[in-house]
């Protein structure tokens, strides 16, 4: 399978749904596999929250692949021998795309919290830029992406109705619930009060050590989230950690040292800010906004879409995704759903 | 209906499931209702982690009455007109019970850090002491308690078989999964890093003014607990708040705000030593503990016991107390379960 990693630069501006300008800015993206003549075989897969446009492959001295390398490869699910897939580094992320920390062109300083609020529909609008102004690409066979990566996908569906032949969303919604949003709330008051974030002026570089305990809290509220109760119990029951005593305050179960563990990389690796504009993009992602229902977004939908929920998924419930697929259902749309058994 | 608060003060060491002795200690309690010629009268109510001994009536000036005044009080369904009512503070807790903010007697200065770890199971012989030793009763007609306050009653259904002639526990579990563990642990480890916090050497008043951020972000991973979905979708939707900008940055919803509003005031109040304590009884709660089996723990009860989930609950699910209910059914022991429907 072929890899490349670029960064594309535009300096035309890209108009942001809250009526700000991003302009100049930068997409981060990786592509696997090699586009046809007619340009006929473009899969875009988009990523969620924590992803990057590193979506399949092995970096050189990296012990693990992108995040979906068991889907995207030769051969695979997103068989690259055959399709050339596309995955950017979705804007306001720390990974290469231009964020909260990178460089405002006018005083050549991080943005930090002068950074534009962004959307799904942002993310997915730089998308486009992408496609069509830099790779000339104007149509794609599919577009796939779970959580976030499946918001996006759904709006592209519904922003760009004859760009993709197929669509497929994984654990999405058709607008963020009180709930999501109360989960984010922890990462949100626990990054913003966090004495080393400095209200957004903290250095690069600051965190490479010791990751921001903030980011790694609210890291862990995301954790529950990510993880049903079954699951939880076949994966840790109530063992406790081995050299712990059960009557020391800070002895630890081992649910509770799995969330230290993965919460701690997570915190010296990810940007604060950037976690904080990313999740304000989850919580005002809402698909009916800029049209008059959700009715009247999901009818503009012309590709084939796919959907999937995930039955133990406890943060997008799989009656949300149920509630698209009877909307398509009654307006006779072609729609394939699917609820995943699953923890 | 008559109330009395008061501070028991005992001298006698109280055995810790760990090993370790709380001596001397002190349980503050409140009555409601009056004691029968014959002491034939107490229904003994056990409050949940964020609770206190104060479940009913006013204080003067306050404008809220205890936690559960909706239930306690003259012709109310536990009627103080008949029973008389008792509800201490466990241990552990910071209302007037000794707790890890308590002085130490050997030094007279707060033991903090160095408190014992208590479990549900100590909690319920410190009041066993309380009846027995200090009000001269040896048997209650029952016990009731919701959350943590329904696991102190199946341990004393378990623990002491003879002393109540009905148990009634709500929205507990036979032992602490590693789900609710889990958000436990955000407190935790939000209450631990915060500066102010300075590993327990705060002092008393630090946060009278402003609350530890810990706590209240620890708060409120405890409050998407308390919420079921359905209902945050009732109570908030996808409201925003008024004043605030939809692509401001820490522009809020309305699930926010209630988020920042509640925890807010509660982290001046409670104590954040305690609340780690009291979290760890509550994920150290294990009826099995100190049994064979839960088998063996839930053969020993004699009371007629009453189980009560609810269908909207995302920390104690009907499954568990299901679990309790079908191992008495199979046993042929008294008891009655009941689901409620509720968010």
């Amino acid at each position: 399978m072929k890899i490349e990693t670029k960064i594309a630069q535009f300096s035309s501006p890209l108009y942001l749904e809250s009526g700000r300008i991003l302009e100049p800015y930068e997409i981060a993206y990786e592509t696997y596999g090699e586009l046809n003549e007619d340009k006929s075989n473009v899969v875009l897969v988009c990523h969620a929250l924590s992803g990057s446009h590193h979506a399949a492959g092995f970096y050189e001295g990296d012990r693990k692949p992108g995040w979906w390398d068991g889907l995207i490869g030769d051969g695979k699910a997103i068989d690259t021998s055959k399709y050339f897939v596309i995955c950017t580094n979705v804007i306001g992320s720390c990974f290469g795309s231009t964020g909260p920390m990178s460089n405002n062109y006018a005083s050549q300083m991080p943005y930090r919290l002068k950074f534009p609020v962004v959307t799904v529909k942002d993310m997915i609008r730089a998308q486009m830029h992408l496609l069509s102004n830099e790779l000339g690409i104007y149509h794609v066979r599919a577009i796939i992406g779970g959580s976030m990566g499946g918001m996006q996908a759904l709006q592209f569906a519904v922003d760009y109705p004859n760009f993709a032949d197929d669509i497929i969303s994984l654990a999405a919604t058709y607008a963020t619930r009180p709930w999501t949003i109360a989960f984010n709330k922890v990462a949100v008051e626990a990054i913003r009060r966090d004495p080393r974030f400095k209200h957004g002026n903290y250095d690069k570089g600051d965190f490479d050590e010791e990751g921001l305990d903030g980011l790694a809290i609210g890291r862990i509220a995301g954790h529950i989230s990510y993880l049903a109760p079954d699951s939880m119990d076949d994966k840790f029951g109530r063992n406790y950690v081995n050299n712990d005593g059960l009557f020391e305050l800070f002895g630890r179960y081992e649910v509770e040292r799995y969330m230290e563990y993965n919460t701690a990389n997570f915190a010296r690796m990810f940007d604060p800010l950037s976690y904080l504009y990313i999740v304000k993009a989850i919580n005002t992602f809402n698909l009916s906004r800029g049209y008059d229902s959700l009715h009247e977004a999901i009818l503009r939908i012309k590709a084939d879409i796919h959907l999937f929920s995930f039955s133990g998924d406890y943060l997008f419930f799989p009656s949300e995704m149920e509630h698209i697929a009877k909307m398509l259902d009654r307006n006779g749309q072609n729609f394939t759903y699917k609820e995943v058994e699953s923890d």
